[in-house]
């Protein structure tokens, strides 16, 4: 049974997962699981994963069998589990509470060898709308104090299958860095009276040099104080709070900046492994005036060494304004 | 020239080192670099080096000549620079300071293909020794905030050179990590008058599950709220906030216990890639009955990924229980 801890000094949650709990030997191990020849996520091999809460499938289709363009399924080896009770106790001077939660995987597309920085538009439209759907039905359950929606591409960025695929965790805490990013806007706005987001988007337009790419409704940037080598920041131009609200014609420029964005990663590192991460506010909507949703990419260039776990104080040998520069190079 | 950014939003600065500004193209040829035959740290490379800055070696040698059995130099790819002013300027609406700061390299032997955990109980004295004489002395500059002593093992943990070594950096700022630990034991402080450290070993001797092993001055345990497998953390039994103030009998113990913990962790685990931080006072002395200094060891046998780089929340497939068990029961 999962279960969150605390830790005393810094009030980080960590989950300690024993439903998949590892011995010593089990990590020399997982060195081979991506060359497994038998994907869980291809046609045919529907039956192997938890029945799926969500399908994009023809009508005529069963649940559960192939012609799916979309898959949403819990994960086999949940994180967190939503059956679990909201229950905080005491151990001594620490603090848990019970593994509650839901942790699911949106499997992207049927082509076993596809990647998201080269679907189509209208693919990574439909992988946008699953997101949207699945974020506001578990928002619905009132014990969720927030949902990450999050990719992780290629082993050294953390997938342990080669299939795309990315992963939706809620959870019955607010994660430490959504509560900082949340106390920092805040503490600006108070400030100011204007979101620091849509500051850092006026500031960037301006200034020209950190924007990757543009359009409509969406800017894309390499950040001023970038922790990583071509990290970048995906914004909607307009202030704007919950992912959960993302209307049809914001799906459409959300998706083809976000797969733009990838595309160039893709093209410019020779399709090196990263993360994308979606940050919008917390379910009990604390943060509108102030919070701006967003999605984060990062590319994983450098290997993160003891100086940064220790301190969270990063190096990066990339400037921002470089990165970008090489980005918009990119032909698409 | 290194200069220092802060994110607008949540406050973290980031060191934008110019001075080893990377292209796409370089990020792919990282790999090689470890196995190029010419090292640095080797007895007769010296004059490769910058000019040591402490070394312990028999009297009758120059300096940056060989025989020394530690040798510490200035880093030759420095992410920050002693000889920068402490100046800070803003640009729009961010933040920016000019990158002052120390970068060093502690050689910790000159055997190229010995291991920090199998080195004998006196050469590793020596190491703390080398610590703690340059710590002393770089603490003395105003300009100096924070003093970090990690090391990297393995490419997989940031080590971009084989020979067992490791760094120190001081930043003219409190590490965001720093500042959250401060801050916690502060807190805590506030409402117990206690230290929260000294509150945690004593509940780990209690419980004793958690405890990989303990001699007269110092406890190792696995913490309660481990965010990685095998984290094993060593601290002082009896309070102390200063790792600058360790005496010579807290030297030998400390050491002792130090090295048998990694030798635990070398063998458990098959010599592991793993990050060592120091986490000591900062140097205003600020929290000197609330913060209590340690070392904290992380072997990195999972891939960090999406999920924790976008929220601090970590998911700990091995439970710390488990993990002190199988690390007590290893011979050493």
């Amino acid at each position: 049974m999962p279960e969150l801890r605390k830790d005393p000094v810094t009030n980080r949650w960590v989950i300690i997962a024993t439903e998949r709990s590892k011995r010593p030997m089990d990590f020399a191990r997982d060195n081979d699981e991506m060359k497994s020849a038998f994907c869980p996520f291809d046609y045919g091999n529907e039956y192997t994963t938890p029945p799926e809460v969500l399908a994009f499938r023809p009508p005529e289709t069963a649940p559960n069998t192939p012609k799916w363009w979309i898959r949403v399924v819990p994960n086999k080896f949940p994180a967190l589990d939503p059956e679990l009770k909201l229950e905080r106790y005491g151990h001594g001077m620490y603090d848990a509470m019970m593994g509650f939660g839901y942790h699911e995987i949106v499997i992207e597309t049927p082509d076993h060898n596809a990647h998201f920085a080269t679907l189509e538009d209208s693919q990574v439209e439909e992988i946008i709308w699953a997101y949207k759907a699945r974020y506001n039905v578990i928002s619905k359950n009132p014990s969720v104090k927030y949902i990450l929606i999050f990719k992780n591409h290629k082993r050294d960025a953390g997938a342990s299958l080669a299939h795309a695929h990315s992963q939706i965790i809620a959870t019955p805490i607010l994660p430490k860095r959504v509560v900082e990013e949340l106390q920092g806007s805040q503490m600006y706005f108070e400030y100011k009276e204007r979101c620091v987001y849509c500051d850092i988007i006026y500031q960037e337009r301006m200034e020209s040099v950190r924007v990757v790419e543009e359009n409509d409704q969406f800017i894309a940037i390499n950040p001023y104080a970038s922790r990583f080598p071509f990290e970048t920041w995906v914004l909607p131009k307009e202030h704007a709070f919950d992912f959960g609200e993302i209307h049809e014609t914001q799906v459409q420029g959300f998706a083809q900046i976000l797969r733009n964005s990838l595309l160039r990663i893709y093209k410019a590192l020779d399709n090196p492994p990263y993360n994308f991460m979606l940050h919008t506010g917390p379910a009990n909507g604390d943060g509108r005036h102030s919070y701006h949703w967003h999605m984060e990419i990062v590319p994983r260039l450098t290997k993160v060494a003891g100086f940064e776990w220790g301190s969270g104080f990063y190096i990066n040998p990339t400037p921002p304004e470089d990165a970008a520069k090489y980005l918009r190079g990119v032909e698409l």
